[in-house]
């Protein structure tokens, strides 16, 4: 119920794997763009259905669940917006059978909107949340944990009110401060245009989503929303006079206006440690617990250094981490990879078949992970 | 001079095109890693070369400048700092000879720093900022965009001044929001990670570059920086109301706070058109002044539509911009691409013969490019 983007993007991903779709939109030519897309039949279902996906903008939630619910459409019944108190709100408010609904949202996205942006694989991988209340039934629970998997994404159970306060923090405080800045770009200097780079677009991006779907969205989550503001006003109210004191103060003032600085930046490096690298539902760190060093010793030959890196990468190995120090106090460079603890001896022994001096790093009292910056100035023991 | 992320990508890069490079660092290992992937010699130049790179902080261009004219290293010099009001200056106020320098800045970047995660390839098809001061020469003006030629970059000029200015909105202070939002993960409610999706990842990524780099750049560009960041204080001083009033007000203020918060979002919408898209140093409405509909009339049959988009983007098109509405008031649907004036014509010639019913937009009185949203309530005129 609700042919734009995630709507569509559902049915898509389980027509294909052969189960029937119904389609129905409140704009009749959205519902027949998804059918001729492949997404399913733009007709109402002759007897209920197993469950009826609700996705629409949240504050219709409630109202698209209640009049279903009443004309008995479907056995279970979930919805995919992206604030979960409300609706289960008015579910358990107004619904006629609040125990067949779950609320759900999948973490996943475009900047376009509508059925023809629509993507049968836009979850697979993604983590989709579900947030049952304390009257859903085991049967509409099993129903969505059915969805899920058909759309190749992973269940994540959490409670409305803290699914709410966490998507403040990561997704819609994030949307409007992206705002803030692409609005500032309209009204920047001379030029702007042309020192913009991929850093920007990235950090902007999320601005582009519809504007209607995303007022609606704020509003409906907008206590949460509005504390975190808050806080983030409070933290921009102590940077600017460091700013401040950069530009304009004495000595000690600049000390004291830098060390906030470089506070704030290392506490922004710490804070991305504990998101998700992408297509993953888990942090770095409970990706790979356990990485190995492996060294490798180069002779300082043009391009020698660059064939090594080819070869780490032909191998499966990775060079995002690697590292090149000097090899005591003579010629020649160690290069450090660290690798998943399962793979660094394989790593190893194929480098040497292919004629490197490869060695596994002692492990002892030095730490399985390091930090993520490049260290230009570290010295790496040899093996 | 100065093997991090960009003094070693510009050698590799001028390597490549058969320039011999010299390296130097601060740090021996640095130069002898950027020498062994092949970026040049990790030795001083017998003779004064035609063009040294300073490839360090901000803060510290000026003293390497003043040092290397010093010993005569080179006819012409050259830096790549992010910030160029305050190089400029220390150029025109130390330096023994500040003819022969002009500042640089490349609009690119990894989050990765050191030697290890430099690419030739990074400056392809980027901005490359030049700010000739009013004593720059004509040569170190022409071996500089040697430079940025041989790197294949776009040369921009512009006044040191507005560089800043402008970098302090598409950069520093974008920066610093994606610092905070991030630190705020950091102290977050409990399931953040789970609820952490690409468009957080992408908003907070440049969060993660080398500290120290970054407080030298910030403090570098204090002024403008403390400027942008006082007006985001007081967007943010607007908007914290707004989301009160929707969270706790009554139907008249909600009216209001919905107002503010919808003007932010489109505002937003705008500024980001301003900006260029990925790999280009034009904005998005300057790369293509000129586009034309191109209608299909697609009967509906499930996947139909599919097989359409499937067809436009073999044949070169994009369904990026695509729109879908009824033909009429009887069955079948039209579908609507944008294409450049130059190849909607041959667009539909190669529909056509493909068997579909594809005809050129009317252009009369309808606009050539419209918005960026998926308009699914858009009737479309059959042609």
């Amino acid at each position: 119920m609700g042919t734009g983007l995630i709507g569509t993007s559902v049915a898509l991903a389980v027509s294909g794997r052969g189960v029937t779709v119904f389609l129905s939109d409140r704009d009749p030519a959205a519902a027949r763009t998804a059918a001729a897309l492949g997404a399913g039949l733009a007709r109402a279902p002759g007897e209920p259905v197993d469950l009826a996906v609700i996705a629409v903008p949240p504050s219709q939630v409630g109202a698209v669940l209640t009049d279903a619910q009443e004309r008995g459409v479907a056995r279970a019944y979930t919805d995919v917006a992206s604030v979960k108190a409300g609706p289960e709100r008015a579910a358990l408010r107004r619904a006629p059978d609040p125990a067949r609904y779950i609320g759900g949202h999948p973490l996943a996205g475009r900047e376009r909107s509508g059925p023809l942006a629509a993507r049968a694989e836009l979850f697979r991988d993604r983590n989709w949340v579900l947030t049952p209340s304390r009257l859903t039934s085991d049967e509409a629970f099993e129903r969505a944990l059915e969805l899920v998997a058909l759309c190749g994404a992973h269940p994540v159970v959490m409670h409305s009110r803290d699914h709410d306060a966490a998507v403040a923090v990561t997704s819609h405080v994030p949307h409007l401060m992206a705002s803030l800045m692409a609005a500032r770009l309209g009204e920047g200097p001379a030029g702007l245009a042309r020192v913009a780079g991929q850093g920007l677009r990235d950090a902007t991006r999320i601005a582009a989503g519809d504007s209607r779907l995303w007022g609606d969205i704020l509003q409906a989550n907008a206590p949460a929303v509005a504390g975190v503001l808050k806080d983030l006003h409070a933290d921009l109210s102590r940077l600017v006079p460091a700013l401040d004191a950069l530009a304009r103060g004495g000595a000690a003032e600049r000390d004291l206006g830098m060390r906030t600085l470089v506070d704030l930046l290392e506490r922004g490096i710490s804070g991305l440690a504990g998101i998700p690298a992408a297509g993953h539902g888990r942090t770095a760190d409970a990706a790979s617990p356990e990485r190995h060093g492996v060294l490798v010793r180069v002779a300082e030959r043009p391009g020698e250094l660059a064939r090594l890196i080819a070869a780490v990468t032909d191998l499966g190995g990775s060079a995002e981490d690697a590292a090149a120090g000097l090899s005591g106090g003579g010629p020649g460079l160690t290069v450090r990879f660290a690798a998943p603890a399962g793979t660094a001896g394989r790593l190893v022994t194929a480098l040497a078949a292919d004629g490197w001096d490869a060695v596994r790093e002692d492990d002892g009292g030095r730490p399985a992970r390091e930090g993520r910056e490049g260290r230009k100035d570290t010295r790496i023991p040899t093996a």
